[in-house]
Formats: C-alpha cells, structure tokens, sequence
C-alpha cells in the first residue's frame, strides 16, 4: 500500500458516490491509497479551487473528476491543476449522460480532461492506475496480472456458454 | 444612457464576439449601458471570479455570458454570483451546438442559468432588458415599441411577397 | 410575504404540476407569493392569451411556463408580454425532453425564453427569484444564504461520504 | 382553376419563401387556387389568429403553415381551427431542422398537424391536393396523371443512368 | 353512424394494436365507421398492396398506417394510392421511435405521408376526421363541439389544481 | 469476366449514382459482372417488384440497394426475394444519413438487410464480392490480394508521412 | 443437419447470449450447424484472432460477431478473414445501441461489415442463412417455406384483431 | 529534448494528420521527442499489433491514437499494452464524429481509453505532457509556463475586443 494517497476522486454530489464505490477495490487490489471528496463546480466553487490547488503538493498524482448533466467539474478541475485530470461522465436522467460527456470531453484547446465511457468508473480508475504505471514496475507488473486476469474470466464465462448450447443440441 | 453598465457581457474566446457584435445594437437603440469581457471559465479562471464577484457591486443587474463546446462559463458565473445569469450558446465545429446548448442548460439544481437559443445573442440581449424592465417603466415602453416594430417588420416582408405572388400569376 | 403574487406559473397540463410542487417550497422559504394555473397553447389558447396580456397589470413580474412535446407554451406566452419569461421543458415520453427543449429554447430572434433545464423546477424558480432580486435586497439577501445553505449540504455529504470511506479501509 | 383559394399558405418569415415557391408550381400544373401569407406565431400573434379564425369561412379547405427552429406556426394555427393543418418543417442552422420538425409533430393529443419532411414543401402540397381530391374526382384523376407522371421520370432517368454503364465497358 | 368505413386503419404489426385502440373511441364518438387490418410491408408485401389498391373504391377516404422501427408500412402504402395517408410512428425499443418517425415522414418528393406524434394515436384519427370534416358539415360542427369539450377539461383540471394549491398556504 | 450479372445494384435515384459508380471499378477489378438499375419504391413500385422477384431466376446472387431518407428501399426489396440484400444508405440533407441508415438497419424480424456506412458504396460492393466468395475460390483469392494491396497503400501512406515529419526537424 | 458448423457466433461478452439464444432456434429449424463462442476484442485480442483467422479453413462461410458500446469486435474480426461478417449491435445502457449500432456499421472503406438492426438476432441469423442459400438449393427453399409462414402468422394474428374489433360494435 | 521518444503517435489513416500537425509543435516547444505512424486497426491489424507491442520496450510512455467513423484503432491499441492511451476522435462526414466519440469513449470495462475532444489534436497532445509531467519536474514546470501563456493570450484578445467596444461609442 502506498504512504499516502496518489489519486484524488472528487465528485460533484454524493448521489454519484454509487457509482464509484464497486470499482475502488481495484485501487484495493492494486494497494494504491487514494482520497475521496464531494464537492460542486456549482455548488462550492472555493471547496473545489482549495481541494484541486492543494492537490498536487499534498502528493497526489492523478484526479479523478465525476459529474452528471452539465458536468462542468472535470474541466473546471483541469483548469486548477497541471496533473491529468480524468473526466467521469455520470449517467443524467433527460439526457441518459450524453449531456454529461460532451459537457466534459469537448473542452476547449489548452485544458484537456481524459474522459472514459458513461458511468464506467472502472476505467477511469485503470486509467489512473495506467498513468501511474508508467513510472512504477511494481504496478505496471500489476498491470499485466489484472489483464491476464480478465482474459481468464473470458475463458470462463465461454464455459459456461458452451455448456447451454450443449444442453440446445 | 444609463450612467454606468447595467449589463455584463462576458465571452470565453474573442471568436464569439462576430456572433454578439451585431445585437449590440439593441442596447443602443434602448440606451442601456453595457460591458463587455473576455475571459474563459478554464483558461483564465481566476480572472473571471474577479469580474464575477465585483459586477453586484459596480451596478451590474444581468450577466450575459457566452461560450461554446464544453460550455462552462455561464454556469461557473452564476455560481458565483446571485445576479441573473442568461447562457448564450455558441454554436460549435462538431456538434453544432448540441453540446454547448447542453453544457449551459442542464444545470444541477440550485444554480440556474437562463439559456437561449444557439448563437442567438438578439435573445439574450432582449432576455436582460426584459429583466431590466421588470422595475424600469421606460425600458418596458421601450420594449412595446420595439415589439410593435417587429410587426410592422412582418407586414413590410409580406407587401413583398405578395407581389412575388402576383408576378406568378 | 409579498403582498399580492409576483411570479406567474402557468403549466400546459395537470400532469406537469407533479414536476412544478416540490419545487414552491422555495418560494415559501423566501416568502414569495405566486399564482399557478393550467391553461395550454393548444387547447385553451383564449384563456392562455387572456391570462397572459392581464398579468403585468396584475403586478407578475416574471412568468414561469412549463410545457413538454412539441412545448409551444412558453413562447406563446413570451409574444404576449413584455415580461421575462422563464421556460421549463417537461420530460417527454418519446425524446426524453429533447423535444420539450428543442421547442422552447430556440425562439425566433425577438421572442426570447429563459430556459432552464428538463424537469428542473427547482431552477425555473430560483432565477424568478434572482429575477426578483436585481431589484429587492431582502430577497438579494436570502439568495445569499440560501446559496450558503447550499454549500453546508455539501459539507454534510461530504462527511456522510468519508464515513463509508472510512468503513471500507 | 377554381374560383377562390382553396389552401392557404402560411409561413412565420419570409425566409422561408425560398423554400416554398418552387412547390407553387404544382398548383399551378393541378388548376387550383391558393393565397400565401407572411405571419408569425411570435411577432405577429394577432394577425395569425385572425388570418386561422376566417380562414374555413373564406373558403379555405387546407393550411399548410411552414416554420423552422422553434417551430410553433403549425401547432398554433391548428390550435384555433377545424381545418386539417399540414405542418412544414423549415431546415433550422444549429439542428438542421430536427428542432423544427420535434416542435410540429409532437403535438399534444387532441390537436394534431399533419406534418411532411423537412424542407419538402413538395410533399406539403402534393399532401394537400391529396386531401382537396376526396372530395373532387377531377382532382383526384389529375393525382393519377401526376404519378404516372412520376414513373415515367424514372425511366427516363434509368436510360440515362444505362448509357452511362455502357461507357465503362 | 356512416354507411360503411371512411377510414382505414392498417398497422404492420398487431403489436401495435395497444397504442391504437383506445383512440377507436374517438371514431365511435363523431360516429364514423373504420376498419382495421394487420398486414406488413415486409412480412406480407401482397396482401398489403392489395388492401390499398382497393381502398379507394371501397369508400375509403383516407388511411392511417401505423408501423415502428424502420417503418416503411405508410410510405409504402402512400406509394400505391391517391388518398392521403396518415403515417402513425410506433415508439421503438433501441431508438424510442425516432427511427419510426424518420422513416415515415422523410419521403422523397411526390409522395407524402401525413405524419403524427410517436404513439399518438389521438392525433392520427382526429386528422382523418379534420379531412372527412372539410366535405361533411356535420363532422365539422362535432369537431367544433370535440375541441369545446378539450377546453372544458383544461379548466376542470385547473380547478382541481387550484385546491391542491390552497391547501399549501 | 462471368458470363452474366451476378450482383444487382438497384438505387432509388438517379441522384445516388456518383456515389455508386466510383465503387464499380472494385468489381472490374475482380471481374465480375453487375447490371444497374433506378427504380423508386415509392414512384415505382411495380417496376421494383418486377424486378427484384425475377433476380434470382437471371442468376443474380446479391442485390444492392441505395437509398437515401426515409429509405425503404433495400426493406422494400429484401421483403420480395430469398437473396442478400445489402443496405446503402445515402446521405440525406437534413439529417446526414442518420434517417436513412435507420430506416435501412432497423428492419423487422423476418426480412434482414445487411447495412454498411452512409455513403459507404466501397463496402456494399466488397461484401457483396465476400458473399460471391464464398462459394468460389477465386474470387476468394483475390480478396486475400485486394487486402493485401490496401495492406501496402498504408504503408506508402505511412512513408509519406514519415518525409513530412523528418522536415519537421 | 449439416456436418460441420457453417455459421460461426462471436460475441464480446456471454451477457450478449440471451439476446442471441432465441434465435438459435431458427438455426435448428433450418437444420444449419454452429458453433458459438465468446471472445473479446479487447480483453481476449489473440484469441479472437485465432479463431478468427482458422475458421474459413475449418469450413466455417458466414460470421456472426455481436458486441455492444464501442463495438469493436465485428469489425476487428472483419480485419482478420475474407469471410462476409455480420455486425450484431447489441443495446447499451447509456446510448440504447447507437454507440453500438456506429461502431459497426461506419467501417472504413475495404473492410465492410454487414450489420442488423439493434438487438435483432434473427435477422442476423436469416442474413446468414439468406447468404448460405445463394449456393445452397435446400436452404433456398427452405427460406420461401419461412417467408411463407410468416405470412401466414400475420393473417392468425389478424384474425384475432378482428374478433377484438368486433366486441367493440 | 529527450533521448528517445516518449510519446507515440498512431492513426488510422494519413487523412488523419492535417489534424494532428499543427499540435506538434507544442511537443517541439516543451522538448519532448515523438514517432509517428500510419497504421490501421483493420487494413493493417499486424503492424498495428507490432508496434503496441513493442512500444513500452522502446521506451514510449503514452500513445496517443487517432481515428474517424469506427474508430476502432484506439481501443484496440489499448487492449494490446499497459500504457495510456489518449483517443483522439477525427470528425467523420456523416455524423460529423459522434461515431468517432463514441467508438472511442464507450469501451467496456477493463480496457480504459483516454479520450480528448473530437479534432482537438492539442488537448491530446497536452494530456500526453500532463501524464509525462507527473514524474517530471521539468516539464511540470513548462507546464504552469504554458498555463500562464494561455492567460497572457487572453488579456491581449480582450485588450483587442475592448479597442472594438470603444469605436462602436
């Protein structure tokens, strides 16, 4: 496990918290401490300015930034800080997210904001977990097994598929 | 005239200003004072909560900002204000708008941004002396004679149509 | 309390009110009065016009029209007054609200109407009141405190938040 | 040529004759009459109820309201007559003409517009013709001529399209 | 009670029925008679060529087809007959009838469907009433009488709001 | 050369044709013979059912349709003849393809179209030859060499790009 | 029942099989062999390459390759064989299948895959079929004997429509 | 400037680099040394499989990968390393890069992509520097001097629109 915590994962409410929570144990498995805070682009701008100007020096590495409609956080983040930030588009409910990713892919020329899928908070965490390991074998290493891994499980899940067709036949 | 600006204007890229310029008129035409600033949401954030913060202060009653893209500026001004903030989305290179109009109007509940139309800056202007002339007996009568305008407007471009009608005949 | 109602709602439907009453809680925090009425564009355009044309003497100062689907009510209601009027796009069954947004945000040049986002009572009446507030420090005031409010709820969160971090490690 | 004008045609700006006059040719070609008209459902709200209001008793048969953006004019006109309303869809800048065509076809039940593709005044008209020749043999035998018509354009085309194929090889 | 079907309704899918029937009431209201066939423009390409081919000389006045998805039944249908045809999208699974709606109102020049709201079945038979209405002096006073009815129901739904809203206060 | 047409390429306008005709020097190439035809589902229906139920027996194999809007004309086709049918959807103005990709993929169960890209003609015709190849070994191998060429232009594009680059520097 | 499989099912993930399994039926009813497999484009790269490049050689003529949001794997297994490969978008959470439905069918000229509706396994599995019978006299037939049941369903189906239609008189 | 280079650069076709050029030269400004290389995910699987394999061994740290319509070649570079991989979607015609955005954004879990705005070739080369800048004081450094450039750029714009501003008066 790390001394102190390399990834920050802000978010814009709490309400996003359920989406983020199943993929921090793979920050677990990978032994990477990280900090969580809520706080709103909107909301508590001062909050959001003091965390993200802070964050650097208090170690961290990466940001990991989610938010929902117009999910400003993210790049508002990224204009604070000179760390990747990674932008987490929470699924909204008018516009099933696709207001959410453009709000927060489509910055403009100067501040870029790493953006993955809708709601796929695991893959902003691997993200972060990739950055991280281009400076360090151990996770990078790690890296590998979490890959050897999933193709494990496809092998697996191709099983139990074969055994239903068999029972077709 | 009014003595000082009523009305802020505040851009994120000095490429909006060919959108804003030609409604600049209006506020001429009903004698109302005006501002007008660049400054981005991302790459000069601290200076927009400068103007932001002061604009109560110096007399200002609406704010007007417009952006495009991953369009954050009016609602990182609203955030920090209590003064009306209209959004006016600039229309964008791949999305046509969609993503700036999005960015701006879906907003998390507790800040709210009064969004027009795509590049429509006539609305906005027409939106803050609406608001102007909510306590404003001039403005109001002003807004009547100018309503009144745009119908002679109408009946002016229907004389000319009917005679391309006639010509058909 | 104000003395006679200062914030017009005029819905499309019964079926939107669902949408609208959470959010007049925050009206009777701030001790504004406001009047509410069904009258729709398409079904009821007399009574609609009737209600529109008398409501600047009836001392309304902001109108709130709430509409989904093809959403003319809005800007139906924006040609018959020289009041600020506030749209709010109701979730629709077929586009989600994309249709109810479409409609009411993009006014012909002239027409303006302040949207806010799908189903976002809650702003629709904020920015009345911010509206309201270019011209009445008391509510000037509570705007402030509610926006503090706003970051204490935050704060809370946020701390309900660390808890469950907590009990992960 | 019959006597008075059997479809009016009404469109909310004179922009948006371009896209129309082309179509006139066909009432030409079917001997009907028709009477056209500038009025906006926005700009000039008083003269489209009054033109809708006598329109059944001047003899009018059909509308056909063309409008674009946020486009209310066909709904509206609906809203305060018997007659069938055919709603045409003008190509708006930022969506295309998706917005205009949301805000005419998603009516609220009860009021329906009789709605064609965007900028397809063609179709509007040939729509028109189609409901004028229920009730009108001569017409509706020039409807069969018209398609026959159709066919044999199509012919045409292909042999062009055969020579064509035949120079390659 | 007409003599025989003014109105044919043909859907693709008797799937589709749910969305349709409820708004046979409306038919039986104005007292006009209908039929209704299940056939598809890709499952049973004849019996559907065969239905319409007759329509006409079977009385039928206009034709409202209903389809979802890539629905070419109304198109289709237009194609091989004078009447107007009324095209009826039925909400889809992955496209929630926008594909339905594309693919009924954007017909190529020369020949037209007359296109309503996704699932408003309302709006379709309430057009073909319109049509048979500009011929038939009865159905035109029972419209006239049908929209008064609408207009009541506004104001009962008002009334029942308005107790909602006194027991606020 | 086969002795007679073994793809049939039918398209629903003359106006399809530049998009088509590039893409026939692919089948020259692999010398295999195609016959063209215009014929409209809806201005000609009879004509495209003519000739899609006489394909198989003139020893067409595969049929491609192109067809741009509410593009019901590979659905049309496919609905009468046991053979693949390959969608092409062309762009359309007002929504650029999206309406004819959807009405061309979307088809209902029972009666498939294989669809490729808007305007994507290369790829209609290379399925169509990978279909052919299927049961004929040298049309088989020449579509290892045909990839084997596209293999080589990358890498004359990437040497291209790599003399810019060095200029670079 | 044929030998060895013809038809060979990849699909990226086994939570894609209940969308798949029903129509392995049709398969059945044509007495066509298959093998299935899962096989990931991303988490199982090699593997998807090896079964993809033997399957020609081990008799395999048609590929079916289904995925979800960014649906790589059609178009990667297109990449590897000079099999016709059938693109099966399956429905995602955030986008209902348009991520899914681009991501196969917007290839790049020289790698075409064919693709189905959204979800619509069978008409994946009947273009399979379709392209199987272009040289398989049994399956031809076959396919007319399924054409011709469906019409036949259509008319059970009608027939109970009327028998609802009729209670209602 | 570096050894060897750090960053590589991979898209799908040479159409691609009009896009990417103008953004090297902010890697020559900060003195990061880069390779750039043609490669496709479907006309050239193997060099593609080729160079991300080997990429980490030469010393790359990220690579960023650029490509249109499917844009398969970012996702499937990631699925072959453990190193970040910045996907940078290039507009396509038809859906003017939503289908760019999407292919690259919306990868399943596991195999995360880091994607930057459609074009915006700057942001993925400044996310590139950013992740290389968390182990690298230098370029941190050169980062907050870039930052505060790009502050600079805006004062001289707004200095510039003021001058505009004052002639208008």
């Amino acid at each position: 496990m790390t001394e102190s915590p390399m990834i920050g994962i802000i978010m814009g409410s709490d309400s996003d918290f359920p989406v983020i929570e199943p993929a921090l144990n793979i920050l677990d498995e990978f032994c990477v401490k990280y900090e969580v805070i809520v706080s709103s682009a909107h909301r508590t701008p001062e909050r959001t300015e003091k965390y993200t100007r802070s964050a650097a020096d208090r170690g961290i590495k990466v940001i990991i930034a989610a938010a929902g409609g117009a999910a400003h956080l993210p790049g508002v983040v990224a204009a604070m800080t000179n760390l990747p930030v990674i932008g987490l588009p929470i699924r909204s409910k008018s516009f099933n997210g696709l207001d959410s990713l453009l709000s927060i892919v489509e910055m403009p020329k100067g501040v870029p904001v790493a953006t993955v899928g809708v709601d796929n908070s695991s893959n902003a965490i691997l993200l972060a977990l990739r950055i991280l390991a281009t400076n360090n074998k151990d996770l990078y290493e790690k890296m590998t097994t979490y890959r050897s891994k999933m193709e494990d499980a496809v092998i697996t899940r191709d099983n139990h598929i074969q055994e239903q067709i068999k029972k077709r036949k």
